[in-house]
């Protein structure tokens, strides 16, 4: 017979159909019996009252595969008002060993690393595959709000000759017997490839070779990144990034049902040295520390009622070397951040766009062109002004559903101490 | 003014607009002379008659990038019947060094290393950049026809702390002081979320340190990856992939204008023996060669007028020790190999979804275990029947462009000798 799903059941009253799923949790009461079936849409419950019946669940073990044949019943106190009754039950594959996680109680049972050593399971747990789902539809979000504005999807290498963004936190390889590194980004990538399509994004794997054991690090995360050419500044580049996350938190909410923030028409910006009045810090800090954030955001949602706000104009002496000074004062740059609730969501900005430009902001900071030679050869030949902006896929989720950890988010996490499974 | 893309000038007959790009090429006639202008849609021609314009044109270098304002004059010999008159040029970047590829002929000149030296530049062709185009659009296919069908999109770890399909061929890195390795497929990672989610896909860069220089290989490529639970065998995986070969070839058309092969309802489909008669081959041979897999081609479509044709069944010693073995007769296995005009494009099949076959497996190549333990761990807790495959995007692309060597069709190619750009 053919399988359904149970969000089907409640469609099918009457009539006798088959389920498959996991036994996510069986409940034996003393005059009847309950197998709850998990599927990739849901629960479903399973009744047996004849003591044939009972003793089949009884054998049971949790998340061991079954395939369930019976008839659903309307029943006012089931999931979705159905239930299946008079159950025949085979077992496609049985569970021998005991759960080193439980996944039937509101969070998976067992600290954050037993759930991490035992991920394929973990992850079963309807909270931890719901933020996974989040992060798909976050991510199918982020394409279609650039699809509908002409950016065209690249895939660029991720194994480099050189350090890209700084020399730290690489991680090193053995490229056919020449050193080679995993791409902390793929922002020279990306910038080369404006010149060939104007606007282009990728979602990708980049690397960091994090010392630091937190909550938020993690030594691969997926970076939602996007670049267009022909701007006039980093507005243009904000105002695209504005659209894309309100798709992102739109496709999040029509796809999982997760409530997302509203996102303003037009976001809040407050210049850096702006920034730092508002939130009581010396004029002279050279960035906003974590306390500085949460301020702006209080500020925004007081005086703005926005979960948002931008923060611009970062000095150029805390931002990488590509970035675009801003024209009227070079100690400021034409940057910015865009925190959300007071922490900082993404980043981004414009670029220098001429040879000429790149090969003195190196020189400024005392770097040798040669590092990058192959990346900068591209802009001898014609790129026009442009910027763009990079989202951490996994802190976005993070913060949108309030995880403490964003290995709480993160399918396999990789980081300091952990490269299993 | 605000710009407007090539495309756009019909639309603006009798107007000034301006429009922004790179000069792709310039025609300097006796009487008058030609700019022809690049942008992300396509090509303008640009006219000047006085000799003050012409001034203008005879000064600007190929690259440059340009913003042209001029009124759209209608000329049935000009690009979709129009041209601007009467130009003024600003030169927003101007190129100042020689063009080491030249972009207007039908190919972009130089040799195939040269390009690839300065991909930057080659990239913007149009020929190369239409093969990208083609690229996006295949891979925005695959998604959507699997999203049609509940599969959910995942990210998976790209550093693996063993070698996964096979030793060799593996990057080796230094993971925080422990060794680590480029994962060469997301295999296991897309199998243990059939757990969490039924059916899942992947699109993502895969590494395989390739010793050949051959035109196919490349030491990172993209990888269409899906894997789906409750299958009955190694059939519903195929039906699945003519369904989502359908939907790429169908996008590739609808975005591109590239016609693609006809896909058949239901794909020609043969056993590994069978296809050995038919290629005229020894009845032991182990597997089929380059010519064997032409001559199925060609019966495909003499026999049943389609490009493409799967072979099922492969000799479980040649393929790797996760997959199905054919109920009826072990020698054999429930897998497939789908052939476009004779050459292999998909690989795929049922894999094992028992921990015990796993170990069994293991065991009868004489492999450990325990390399695999990380992975294995998961096919303790209850796995559904499942299957799944891979497409390698540039291949697939390179096959339905007729491009002679895999570098023509990927952005920043990595291979033995290549790790720059």
């Amino acid at each position: 017979m053919q399988r359904i799903l149970s969000t089907e059941l409640a469609a099918h009253a009457g009539r006798t159909v088959t389920v498959a799923g996991w036994v996510h949790r069986r409940r034996l009461l003393k005059s009847v019996a309950f197998l709850i079936l998990r599927d990739a849409a849901g629960l479903a419950q399973i009744v047996a009252t004849s003591a044939e019946d009972r003793a089949v669940l009884e054998a049971l073990t949790e998340e061991s595969v079954v395939e369930v044949t019976g008839t659903v019943t309307a029943n006012a106190a089931a999931p979705a008002g159905v239930e299946l009754t008079a159950p025949t039950v085979r077992v496609l594959s049985a569970v021998a060993v005991p759960l080193p996680v439980e996944l039937h109680r509101p969070a998976p049972t067992g600290t954050l690393p037993t759930q991490l050593d035992h991920a394929a399971l973990a992850l079963r747990h309807p909270a931890r595959a719901a933020a996974l789902r989040v992060a798909a539809a976050a991510t199918a979000g982020f394409r279609a709000a650039l699809e509908a504005r002409r950016f065209v999807e690249i895939h660029t290498p991720k194994i480099v000759a050189s350090a890209t963004e700084s020399g730290a936190n690489v991680f090193r390889l053995d490229y056919f017997g020449r050193p080679g590194y995993l791409a902390q980004s793929p922002q020279f990538y990306k910038q080369l490839m404006v010149g060939v399509f104007e606007r282009v994004y990728e979602v990708g794997p980049v690397f960091r070779a994090e010392p630091h054991d937190t909550a938020r690090h993690l030594a691969q995360y997926t970076s939602l990144d996007a670049e267009l050419g022909f701007i006039t500044d980093h507005r243009d580049v904000m105002a695209v990034l504005r659209d894309v996350v309100a798709t992102m938190v739109d496709t999040v909410a029509d796809r999982t049902g997760t409530p997302g923030p509203g996102v303003p028409e037009q976001i809040p910006a407050v210049h850096f040295s702006e920034a730092l009045r508002i939130a009581g810090a010396p004029a002279d800090e050279p960035d906003l520390a974590p306390a500085h954030e949460r301020a702006l955001g209080e500020w925004a949602a007081r005086e703005h009622g926005s979960d948002f706000v931008f923060v611009t104009g970062y000095p150029m002496r805390k931002r990488p070397f590509y970035t675009h000074p801003q024209p009227s004062d070079p100690t400021w740059s034409n940057s910015f951040d865009l925190l959300f609730r007071g922490v900082e969501l993404v980043t981004g900005g414009q670029r220098l766009h001429r040879y000429d430009d790149y090969t003195a902001a190196l020189a400024a900071r005392g770097e040798a062109v040669t590092a990058y030679e192959g990346y900068l050869d591209g802009f001898r030949y014609g790129m026009p002004a442009h910027g763009g902006f990079a989202i951490g896929l996994e802190r976005f989720v993070a913060r949108l559903l309030g995880a403490a950890n964003v290995r709480e988010v993160t399918a396999f996490p990789r980081d300091l101490h952990r490269l299993t499974p």
